[in-house]
């Protein structure tokens, strides 16, 4: 987020087709949850154009980028590198180490998608669990996100953005940045729905 | 979780091929992240198997059903419903708020998957953001879980597992619950992958 050391979410490995939704969704928690950028491999062109497509709408900055080569963006990063995967030490355990070294150096958080190598493991400052259970690669990244910045990402503002939602206890309110009197925009242009699945 | 009152997460709405595998990470983060029991659309049997072999293999207890009456399913409940939803309140804004009645009443977690009715959005007694940008719904659950217990779904214990995972600083240790000396299964055997995959 803006005024913090950088934090990146690198999606290693990635099959078209089969994976695409999950990508996707791994790019646009990153977004939401108040990571800078994600990288993800370079035969996931369509989750790019998803997740460009949404911070074109949405508002940034955020950036997404395509490698072909997962492994040494990994080995020269200059930062943290916290990997996520259920083998590792537990997040209550090892969240306030990682938070105090964000406060000087960038962050690299790597999301498994197949079989993650022995070497990404070692690479890794931190291998992290969220949970010690399969579940989610989606939830474990939330999750961590939402203890990284402790919260603060939920309060981020949004620059460049053609819509904002506005918080609502019953139904659906989207308006217009910088529209004088916000005009509403109704239930039929929530094209953007929920979870962005159609986009 | 044991000891306090019940959370269900109602998945509504699937389509089958299109959404197993977000219905079945719907159901995999309701179960780590301290949830008892998801209920699925009654096409959703293919995400139900899946929960249900986990949970044979890593423990519970927790509970998977299907329903052909989602709306009823609402209607009926006796206890908070909270409906996840971008266009919804903060979640910094009303967790409080959840998480005060739940320390005597049961929530249900509404999770959309397709366009959700109008009559969700009312029969809510919290619509609830996190955030109010398009990610997903895994993600968004994730976080919610998290908030509500408050972290505490991250110490929870399983009962009956077959398997579990010892947290390490790098690499992989599976060991069978209850043997005198916890016997080290191998990589080989990590066919529960971060993710569930390919579960």
């Amino acid at each position: 987020m803006q005024d913090e050391p950088e934090v990146t979410v690198l999606r290693y490995g990635h099959r078209p087709g089969r994976d695409d939704r999950m990508t996707t969704h791994v790019g646009l928690t990153a977004r939401a949850l108040g990571a800078d950028r994600v990288v993800f491999p370079d035969n996931a062109g369509q989750s790019l154009e998803t997740v460009e497509d949404i911070t074109g709408r949405f508002g940034g900055p955020f950036t997404v980028e395509l490698t072909d080569r997962l492994n040494a963006f990994i080995r020269d990063w200059e930062g943290v590198v916290v990997h996520l995967t259920m083998y590792g030490e537990r997040v209550q355990d090892v969240e306030e180490a990682v938070r105090e070294r964000h406060q000087s150096e960038p962050i690299l958080v790597v999301v498994g998608g197949e079989k993650v190598p022995f070497e990404v493991y070692e690479e890794a400052d931190y291998n992290v669990g969220v949970t010690n259970q399969p579940h989610s690669e989606v939830a474990g990244l939330a999750v961590f996100l939402d203890r990284l910045f402790d919260g603060r990402e939920l309060e981020r503002e949004w620059e460049d953005a053609d819509r904002t939602v506005i918080p609502k206890a019953t139904g659906k309110k989207v308006v217009e940045p910088g529209s004088a009197e916000a005009a509403a925009v109704g239930d039929a242009d929530a094209d953007a729905d929920a979870n962005a699945d159609d986009a």
